[in-house]
């Protein structure tokens, strides 16, 4: 299959992250690839599934309101979804050695289908990085490296340490596995569009991916049309909301909401978020008083979710949708010590 | 259904616990049920079901031996299959105010359903405990009582509280909840019987419930024969191990091995389990540094269990039968702070 830009359409050479011609992201094109309800048939680049029983994680349905269980994935978290696609076709070609840059979800997740792989797995952490994800990674056999600096110092010396880089936000194929979500949520709706999802949003790859594979079902005629997709971010990062909504938004010096997860202050996704908020849903901003009595409501419903993922909750509060869809992203487990 | 003393046969009266007559424990009584590839119309009891999206865990396929993922149930481990069950029966019939005596698994998934029930649960540990699955309970809401003495003492504070007493050891439908592993296991494998399930064992409920659901499926014609049921017991906590081999065992004072959710050293189910594995399988035992071992290498797979599941991978090692499959009871992610 095609890996294009998803700025000027320019099809990917090699290995590349970033466009050559315009410095854009890229996607996977599935312009022509007609939909599967044998879910894995629609990522025909994977030949051989690098897996740990990721996808169909339980949707618990109330009134009007349904829970999409992704933390039930294996790792944790719904970085799962993109952890498989990514890593069997890394390893399909022969790639041994893979950094990443995440003390979070996406370090564990990566560090565990690495060391499937058999791959030799560096991941890049803050030097202040501590707390139950960063043993998860280590415990996979994963390398860990402290760096000093910022967060773009931490991207830059995963990328420049001679393993391949294989990073979340930018590697096409851990966002294309994404669409396995919208897959997910559109059988359990029979292909009903009549309802909105909320998503945590940092970096935008949970938003595009998703939207990718709603895209899918709505062009190859199996849905009717976009169901809204409502992103949810934190008041000290909401560069996201800022955007659509017009707000003033000066990103702090340091992320110390509760919702540790979403720390993309200036993701290299937002004009592509922004894009699809504009056209098909909204953004609602939360802050940490509020996503706290989301997160107490949350787990006296028996769903032990982290902070980040509780922000569903806490914007589906502001908003009232009538049929709503949260995805609870990742697991409490991670984060009660 | 007929609820009837595993010993006598004796039809239970009301909520007794143990059998008036010879003092035996109770189980479901389910030879006339038929078997249904819609594996909830197995439990006819429930009408009404208390769900967090349980059941249902990734089967992951390696050459001979298979990885059961029970930690992916919504409360991080298959105690959920028990408690779902349970829960739904008494929320049906009016409960609302429990007990549970479990500082571990068995105390989080309790808590975790009966909140969904609207249940007003008070689970009663040793005052010495702590850790994540100790906050896990809290989280949800549930009562947390510390009792001075003995593990005896805080069960026997549990059953005398004046609330219903959910005992997961001693409630026949929490138990009866566990066959719906052996009959996704069947499914997995084609009902073929030619292979071994290896089970961390310490109450028993695990065991008996699996070797119940087997035992319905061969009844029903379905399943040629048994599978060889293979139970792993630690060098301090064998008491099942002792009995069917053979072997010298003096309980120690305190349970100190690194598989702590391992602790019954003279489980009430004991002659149960011991009919169990005298006419289908082994016990085998193994030692702290096995333990150890064995979850240095699931975490190299990518599967992050707590020790108590890794003795599985201990036992396996040991005996290594030809196509194996292992059960992994809880999450790692309890255990790693
Ligand atoms: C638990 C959780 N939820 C949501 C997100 C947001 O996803 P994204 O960064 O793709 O927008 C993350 C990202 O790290 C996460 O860990
Ligand atoms: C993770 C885990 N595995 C295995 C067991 C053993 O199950 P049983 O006590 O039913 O024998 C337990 C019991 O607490 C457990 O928590
Ligand atoms: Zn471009
Ligand atoms: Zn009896």
């Amino acid at each position: 299959m095609k890996v294009v830009c998803m700025r000027c359409g320019k099809e990917r050479e090699g290995y590349e992250l970033r466009c050559k011609r315009c410095g854009g992201p890229f996607k996977v094109d599935i312009e022509d690839l007609s939909f599967s309800k044998n879910l894995r048939e629609n990522f025909p680049y994977v030949k051989n599934w690098i897996s740990l029983g990721e996808w169909n994680t339980p949707m618990i349905k109330g009134n009007n309101l349904f829970f999409k269980l992704d933390f039930l994935n294996p790792t944790g978290s719904y970085k799962d979804r993109g952890s498989t696609t990514l890593i069997s076709y890394l390893a399909q070609n022969g790639i041994k050695k893979i950094s990443e840059d995440s003390s979070g979800n996406a370090g564990a997740s990566i560090a565990a289908y690495g060391a499937v792989a058999g791959m030799d797995v560096s991941v890049f952490v803050p030097s202040s990085s501590r707390g139950t994800k960063l043993k998860q990674i280590e415990s996979y056999g994963a390398k860990v490296v402290k760096v000093n600096g910022s967060r773009e110092d931490v991207a830059s010396a995963a990328e420049n340490s001679g393993y391949y880089y294989a990073s979340h936000v930018l590697q096409p194929y851990f966002r294309d596995g994404i669409r396995s979500l919208a897959y997910e949520i559109g059988i359990s709706m029979n292909f009903e569009s009549d309802f909105s999802v909320y998503l945590p949003t940092s970096a935008g790859t949970l938003l595009l991916g998703v939207y990718e594979g709603f895209m899918h079902l709505v062009s190859q005629g199996l849905m009717k049309d976009m169901p809204r997709l409502v992103s949810v971010q934190t008041e000290q990062v909401m560069p996201l909301c800022a955007k659509v909504n017009h707000l003033e938004y000066k990103p702090p010096e340091r992320v110390t909401s509760i919702a540790d997860a979403l720390v993309s202050t200036s993701p290299f996704l937002l004009n592509e978020m922004e894009s699809v908020i504009r056209k098909y849903g909204d953004c609602i901003v939360v802050n940490d008083n509020e996503i706290i009595d989301a997160w107490k409501d949350l787990a006296r419903k028996g769903l032990l979710v982290e902070y980040s993922s509780a922000t569903t909750l806490a914007g589906y509060y502001k908003d009232k949708a009538e049929k709503s869809i949260l995805i609870l992203t990742g697991s409490g487990l991670k984060s009660i010590q």
